[in-house]
């Protein structure tokens, strides 16, 4: 009877657009349906991280003040277009490709035997370069976001874009290379599941350069050197930026793994990334209310990203009870370093390197500490922490992949800026960014009804 | 030719950070695959709950006014915070741990046999032990904060961090072991596909209880206890809250499947959940434009969310056509229940009440009239309905297990709440109050920058 | 050891709502397998699509003015409810029910066999037609909430109502039969492998119609017939709901492909559409920029969304290199035909036949000149395109299909909107429209607070 129906009633293949039934009819392995889950798999992980884009506009226009939120907002977008079309083009190739052990120098444009290549598989797991290269590209332009917190309120539109090339063509490929893509780190057994040190420590270090660069926004240090608080405009969107990229990370860290399969290990490095984000959060706001008084609302966020941060790159190696002190440490770490930071002077406005940069090197260095055995043994990587009967010897190779990667990408960035601020600035006018980017990069505001009404008031 | 250009462009092995040749190459079986692609429809089930707490934020967020949004958001991303680790120690053994009929009392710590416990396989399905407890907990922590809906606007921050951890740690596990984790009404056979009960009547008893013992905000009732209206102060948070929380029903009920296999039965599952959505939106914008005269959004959201939450324990269970109804009257009723509910003099700031609660209990019992011969026997759960000559026997079991709930939470969350007003207070002076929870809890306004120019006026 | 812990800790049975083992434990085939992947696939790609009227309600939200922005977020879900009953009832039946080339005529209610038949399979892919019936129905709310922009800061809300069934049940599924469900179209192998036709032009034209016969909002322009600027009150809404958008164009698109095996072929389709929309973003706002003299952010929304709806049609038919040309045209040809529209008296609020129909059209008409041999074969549809040898043909038809599809989707809506307006009226007066549609519509503000301190300066 109901088999009847959908013949009847619906026609089966006129409910396609395409005739599948070549496919569908044709006798499917077992090896072939595992690939397309794992290149689905991926593909999930993909989506989310790309998602993350949106936590990244809306925590970031949350943390700045209206008249620069629609550009902020806005550039997430352009950079997110930048970073697609100069990694396809050579980020990834020089990431990825076959190289030597510092750089790849193949495979630009994903091309070279046409477009059909595209559909070509990874021997092994089976997913096409098409999928590697969207999952890696989403990892760049996370980097890129993280790095671009350093430039927020008073860099210039074009730097965003010719930095945003730069960026995604050299830096993050090369260290992309190092660690993941064939290169010294990646030889000498450096743990770094999907990036604390890779991602966010990278995008992290360029930031700091701008902000090194940029120096601190008007107002922000008073004559005698004290901060003034410069609160962002929107913490509903700050919050929900941080589900965001939490929902997000649900991509990042268990879609490293690349499979469902192997035991069901994506879950485990699920559960590690979630406690050590609960731990964070948690662990931020008290810290913050025994310090100021007061249980704050961006320090609790910046505790949460921090612990996500962290155990990026440990997800995988670490037993549950160090996942939630690695989470901890960070939420706490990066509460005191971005107080600390800001004393001391450098005004990064929505605490890009505190959060992604002091909680990366963190998360780089904790394996060296907490990875065990069974674990390493797991995932093939490395050797156990010092915790764990393994000596120095994976701390030292942490140790050394976070502090190349720290001073390669800061030596660079700083360079690149200074080239830039040589030739063309870099900083809008103090008559730009007192009247805020929204009109002077942009000609209109984020928020035309509410700066009208705001008036006078809205320019300080 | 193609082939050769993946191996020449990008060596397949720099693209992986981790040698995962080992199982790849291995020979998979159909039976790994099958487990494989359970577990990860279980993890994007997780993923999509998780990020419900995105919708909770901006759905409260925008239900209540600019003084209290930071606040209002702020707390979800806290406790969640709490309940992941309050739920990780104790909850998930009390609810889903070996016991008796009342409580489970192993598998506390996910522990127990170290760290590689959590790798372990649920026997059958083959789903990990981390992957059961992540979707648990994020169901776990919907219920907490429908919870606490009920406290808004007037409870003091520390009450959220003190109750979170009881409820997660005692009154959700419980009721959650009694359906669902081996107790009394699941041997009766209670069907309860995704939780109106477990999730959204235990919630929102505990809401109701907070919304009790808390007494109405200020400037709620004049002096003749004729209600006023405290409009929320930005409806497209709402609106897009509501959507989220669509989004991630298709983790929660779909999900609750727990596999795509089983003749795709969540695609029914989904079919039910969409259509009973679609009746109780339109059936509330409908009877609040017969009854106030204007197509209200607020109530269509809510008939939207009462209907999903009525929907959700008979997703499963029922026809479609009898799923459009019961997302119809569960629209419709929530709508009169809560114009009740405030006139009675209860303040439920955003429904949490009637939205989860009543149409909880309507969801409930549902399947007493509904469930069909075919489903029970699909699912394997209890008898079909009186509708379908079942009698009233399933219906008694569903009159039993939600009447059960509600006094049982009603009262552990009376005698909590009761405690803590005794030792400490629950609620903040009226001069917090009238400044705002952000000010008061948190020491910084949400928006500090609109506030400032609201002034005095926002002081309302 | 460890296993021994899953037994005794947490007993497996107890962790599921349901007995699952029948089907876990049987004996699982590779087929059903394969089924249950394919079926998640496409459950994914529904939830994905579901999601982007999250976007558009941000989108739309953002584009317009605050008072009317709580009525433009709150139809959203309004027309959602109202296209997943009629498409349920009615729509579905017309579209892919068995009929002739212009529609279909059974499969209402999606029932004949009872509620148990939407656990049918449709034959050869496996994938339920409860399933098959949320795909499609995402879409078609996708295309009404496109036609709607059309309708924005002018039309009553009953319009909505009216029209958005008559659309669902008549416009849409027409078209959709005419292309995938068996129609004259699909029969001359018109190439549309998302709905650049099908889902974007039909319900920008529809959005066209109404444009219109509603006439321009008051204070559009001027006597002289210059248009003023009326800007949208929230970019960061409207970035954010590109992104959500951007986000669930990846079940749109890859999810067209209805299967992850294939070779992966789904993941070319995502790397096609993500170049595609990159390029039109940045090329959206160079433009601008030039044009200008200022980076015009909600220019280069647009140019993102007309890139990714020209790619909608083509993105499985064109090289990568032609991917990116379709998208930099898209975002180049969509700025230009905005501001053409504006100046020739068409006030489109959110410029929504811009987006969706100039770029649906270019989408269209792309294939003819771009699709590849290769792809040609691997799809099965159609023949090559003008620069691939393949002639006039294919160009022929996809002009044929653009053109048919809009004349019958203009003539249909404007007789529809023509009706309407002559039985009741379809716009607001001009005393609502000053005062905003949330509270003519609605009786309340989308922002009760602000627009009470924005007091009369928000009646422009």
């Amino acid at each position: 009877m109901r088999k009847k129906w959908a013949v009847m009633g619906l026609a089966a293949s006129t409910l396609l657009a395409f005739p599948l039934s070549a496919f569908a009819a044709a006798e499917v392995t077992t090896a072939e349906v595992s690939t397309g889950l794992n290149t689905f798999f991926v593909f999930l992980a993909f989506a989310l991280v790309l998602f993350m884009q949106a936590g990244f506009a809306l925590l970031e226009a949350g943390s700045v003040r209206m008249k620069n939120a629609g550009h902020v907002a806005g550039k997430t977008i352009l950079t997110l277009g930048i970073a697609l079309i100069a990694f396809w083009a050579f980020g990834f190739g020089l990431g990825f490709g076959n190289g030597n052990g510092f750089f790849g120098y193949e495979g630009f444009f994903l091309s070279g035997e046409g477009m059909m290549g595209s559909f070509d598989a990874l021997s092994g797991l089976g997913i096409p370069i098409s999928m590697m290269f969207l999952f890696h590209l989403a990892f760049a332009a996370v980097s890129l976001s993280i790095a671009f917190g350093g430039f927020a309120e008073r860099a210039k539109l074009s730097v965003y874009i010719i930095f945003g090339i730069l960026f995604t063509v050299i830096i993050y490929p090369i260290i992309a290379h190092w660690v993941w893509g064939g290169g010294w780190l990646g030889a000498m057994q450096m743990q770094d599941y999907a990036g604390s040190t890779v991602v966010h420590l990278t995008g992290a270090t360029a930031g700091l350069a701008a902000t090194l660069m940029l120096k601190p926004r008007l107002g922000k240090y008073n004559k005698d050197g004290k901060p003034n608080i410069i609160p962002g405009h929107n913490q509903i969107y700050s919050v929900v930026g941080v589900f965001i990229l939490w929902f997000g990370w649900m991509g990042f860290n268990p879609g490293s793994a690349l499979s469902t399969l192997n035991d069901g290990f994506f879950t485990y490095v699920a559960l590690t990334t979630n406690l050590a984000a609960a731990a964070g959060g948690v662990a931020a706001l008290l810290i913050s209310w025994v310090v100021f008084g007061k249980a704050d609302i961006p320090s609790m966020l910046n505790g949460v990203l921090a612990a996500l941060v962290a155990i990026t790159g440990s997800c995988a190696f670490v037993d549950v009870w160090a996942a939630i002190v690695i989470g901890l440490v960070a939420g706490i770490v990066t509460f005191f370093t971005s107080q600390w930071f800001e004393k001391a002077g450098i005004d990064d406005p929505i605490y890009a390197f505190s959060v992604h940069g002091i909680a990366g090197m963190w998360g780089a260095i904790s394996t060296g500490f907490f990875a065990t055995p069974e674990l390493v043994e797991k995932t093939g990587v490395g050797s156990p922490g010092l915790f764990y009967g393994g000596g120095f010897h994976q701390l030292g190779v942490q140790l050394l992949g976070m502090i190349g990667t720290f001073i390669f990408v800061l030596v660079i960035s700083l360079l690149i800026l200074w080239v830039m601020k040589s030739i063309n600035g870099i900083r809008v006018t103090e008559e730009e960014e007192m009247m805020g980017l929204d009109i002077s990069e942009h000609g209109s505001y984020g928020y035309p009804e509410q700066m009208r009404a705001l008036g006078e008031d809205a320019r300080k």
